[in-house]
């Protein structure tokens, strides 16, 4: 049998899923999540954001949390940096990957940091700058990539002008942040076009939510178009936190459980991201959707699959 | 604005969806779903179930929901038969529509109705030319087309061989059952690729469980290869009566959002549909689980998306 090719998934559980749960979590419990997500076989965890304190009250034990975190374990973890200040601390703890973040619609910036998307670069070629002295692997978002919830659809166009200054920046992979969830295929198509047309499919990765409950088409069409990056979170956390229900990133589970029956290797072990999802679940004290999740934890039916 | 190309929508929650509830539904709550679902626009229902009662306690009030039927209203009420007694049963009540079922499996078809794939195909044989005689439209299911929860995966050759034998005795469509909700685009893909080799693509109806979430991206590449035709229950009614929150037939919604912002048109309004979701959902004391009903009724977010 040929060596499966292999897709990159970076867990944003802790950090986009939880941020948008409405039920605090504390440290220790989510160090243990991170721990458990670990245990799985994935290799890349967003594990916090260095905002500012309260501006994100779930996130506000960055730091704490960033002291608890073996940066020897082979796990590359990484934290949000807004400024050049979150990207000083979080080097301090041990990060060598930060996450930088922008948008492709002016008004989600506005409303999100209170700068505009210009503004916000500017912010980050600082850092840019004094992470290729440091060694440190900058990753870029680019939030609202098909809709934005003030301006309605974005065009491609301005994703990709967004995406050339990143990239011109030295950031090594564009999350495209597909925030709202709104997305079809077609349109995931009409961006990856416009993106392909100037740069490799290497650079960046999807970063569907799944309000809609389009994220695995969104997935499967980027997959089919060539990315081998994508961000999800265990069981589908996170969301819109006042809608009890409402669906929030692409679920690890149901993302794992695509690639692998599509003939790709992700090198994680869905049964253990689970536990990492029943002990997260738990603790936020709600249901998580996941349908994968859903279905293997009561094992409606048991197929074997290959 | 070109006129959008149209996509034929079978709403089969009334049968495959109530069929798995656990929590019996009263005639007269069966009559106003149905009521509510024709409000929103769908064309074609599939109404219930001429089993042998007590086969399916959920369906036994077969005859007495048929009658409350207006068939002079336009919209297309359909019924499985499982045999020409069920099938004479049905045109007697005003059925000009009516449903065969076999599978790609001989494992399942034993299980479900204590018969070989052949023997199925025989009874129908006789119920197909009565029905050519009464004018009478036939439609088939076949079950397990990618999977079997007995026999694990089936051969899209398989698939064929019954394909082949159904369009013969003069079905007018055969709907693609995906039974245990398991598959990926790639396996839908290479069934699709054997069935079109031989068979025009508008013989065919994807039916897509969501069990594993990947139903819309099922859909989504049937859709691609040419498929106009689908199956699905209003919230994703059904799936696994004893595993609560296990995914049922992709839902209704889901899939005229991602149909109408693909740019096809289904006729059908979003928010009535969810009228009935909400109806019924109350009924069987469940919340329902489709993404976008979830997402609409919460508003969580709003954007235009034309």
């Amino acid at each position: 049998m040929p060596e499966k090719e292999s897709i990159k998934i970076t867990e944003v559980g802790p950090r986009d899923g939880l941020q948008n749960e409405y039920k605090p979590v504390s440290t220790s419990d989510k160090f243990e999540f991170i721990r458990l997500l670990g245990l799985s076989g994935i290799q890349c965890i967003e594990a916090t954001s260095f905002v500012k304190p309260g501006a994100i009250p779930q996130l506000s034990d960055a730091s704490v949390l960033s002291e608890k975190l073996n940066f020897q374990s082979g796990i590359t973890y990484s934290a949000l940096a807004p400024n050049k200040k979150g990207y000083e601390t979080a080097i301090q703890f041990g990060y060598r990957e930060i996450a930088i973040f922008t948008a492709a619609s002016n008004s989600f910036t506005k409303k999100n940091i209170n700068k505009t998307i210009q503004e916000s670069i500017e912010i980050f070629l600082d850092i840019s700058k004094q992470a290729v002295l440091d060694k440190i692997k900058v990753r870029a978002y680019i939030s609202t990539v098909v809709a934005c919830p003030y301006e309605g659809i974005i065009s491609p166009s301005s994703v990709l002008e967004v995406a050339k200054q990143l990239l011109d920046q030295g950031v090594y992979e564009i999350s495209l942040g597909e925030t709202i969830g709104v997305a079809v295929p077609n349109q995931v198509e009409d961006l990856l076009t416009t993106l392909f047309g100037k740069f490799s499919p290497s650079l960046f990765a999807g970063h569907f939510h799944d309000t809609y409950g389009m994220a695995i088409a969104n997935a499967a069409k980027s997959l089919e178009m060539g990315i081998r990056s994508f961000d999800s979170s265990a069981g589908g956390l996170g969301g819109c936190p006042y809608a009890p229900g409402a669906a929030g990133n692409v679920a690890t589970e149901d993302l794992v459980y695509f690639l692998e029956n599509s003939g790709y290797s992700t090198g994680i072990d869905l049964n253990k991201v689970m536990d990492a999802s029943a002990f997260i679940s738990q603790k936020i004290e709600r249901n998580l959707i996941s349908k994968t999740y859903l279905a293997l934890q009561s094992r409606c039916e048991s197929v074997a699959l290959s």
